[in-house]
């Protein structure tokens, strides 16, 4: 193929290709797509690129990403700023933010304490959070890290630090998921699903 | 999430979103990806989107995708130039380039005829593939379109009016294919498995 196809449309096809879940097939099926797009089109897709890139930054407060000093949400004065969800990474802030259920703010640790992956605590931004819990009236802290080993330690580390500052800190709850078969969850859902039963 | 999240980004997860197979989880998850990208990689991207929408054109001849005058394959003086291999898109002939048994060169008609489309024959390279048989001596036309309705009316169309002239045209073999399962295979495709069926 190297000497088939035209270099420019090669290149192209290559950058798809290093995208997490593309393979050779999509990553063309993207190329031949750029390519029928108009001259406007195209130019918006490399402007959104690069401006994504560029004014993209951290929240000074939450981590999240923003365009701002301050993210939408720890400027929303209708947010409840004395709840802050602790969650690893941005795309999980939107996941809770999508449920449209959580009124308070978050803290994103871009990341979760993983030995294998050299991940400490000091790659994460756990001091962000303890200098947030200094300075706010903050009562809760919702730890809604993975369900994971990784997530899972991460959420036992930051609450025993969290602990002797007389902060409340919860976990998301574990349990079978709405819609789901108990046929076909997993025993140590199931388990965790039974421990947390309640009265109805 | 409009508000929720910033707008170079939000923006570029529309810009992903419109791709082809690309939903909103996947498009968001490919916008992260850009922005943990370095400063470097992600110019690199946004100029491979530029440069492939601003240098590939038409090869002058085949109409297949290249950023000069005629592409590597018209241009090779190793290929039979005799035998052409008419295919409806760039992605079809790339495939049958990977199957690196066929030695001649392509004719990329970009879309096959589709009345219910408003796709007719002006709207092809049907033009173009005329002239080239009236300048070179061809000896035989593939007819290499899709086995579907559209492809095969195409297919019939060119061949049509490629008899007169003198030129032989075959069809791509429709049959089981490799690998495949016969309790499997479509009704259709079985019946023409075992109306092509060869001696062994």
């Amino acid at each position: 193929m190297a000497q088939y196809q035209a270099a420019p449309l090669e290149n192209l096809v290559d950058q798809f290709e290093k995208m997490p879940g593309i393979g050779h097939k999509t990553a063309q099926r993207l190329a031949y797509y750029v390519l029928n797009l108009s001259k406007t089109e195209a130019e918006a897709l490399a402007k959104a690129v690069t401006d994504a890139h560029e004014k993209i930054r951290y929240c000074s407060r939450c981590c999240n990403l923003t365009d701002s000093e301050l993210c939408p949400v720890c400027k929303s004065p209708a947010r409840d700023h004395g709840v802050i969800c602790v969650v690893e990474t941005p795309r999980d802030a939107a996941a809770v933010e999508n449920t449209h259920e959580f009124k308070g703010v978050y803290h994103v640790l871009h990341g979760a304490i993983s030995p294998l992956n050299d991940v400490g605590p000091d790659n994460l931004t756990i001091k962000q959070l303890l200098a947030r819990l200094g300075n706010d009236s903050v009562s809760e802290v919702i730890m809604a890290t993975n369900p994971t080993v990784e997530g899972d330690a991460t959420a036992m580390y930051i609450s025993k630090l969290l602990k002797p500052m007389g902060v409340k800190v919860t976990r998301l709850a574990y349990g079978i998921p709405v819609g789901g078969d108990l046929e076909y969850a997993d025993e140590y859902t199931l388990a965790k699903a039974l421990e947390g039963r309640n009265e109805i």
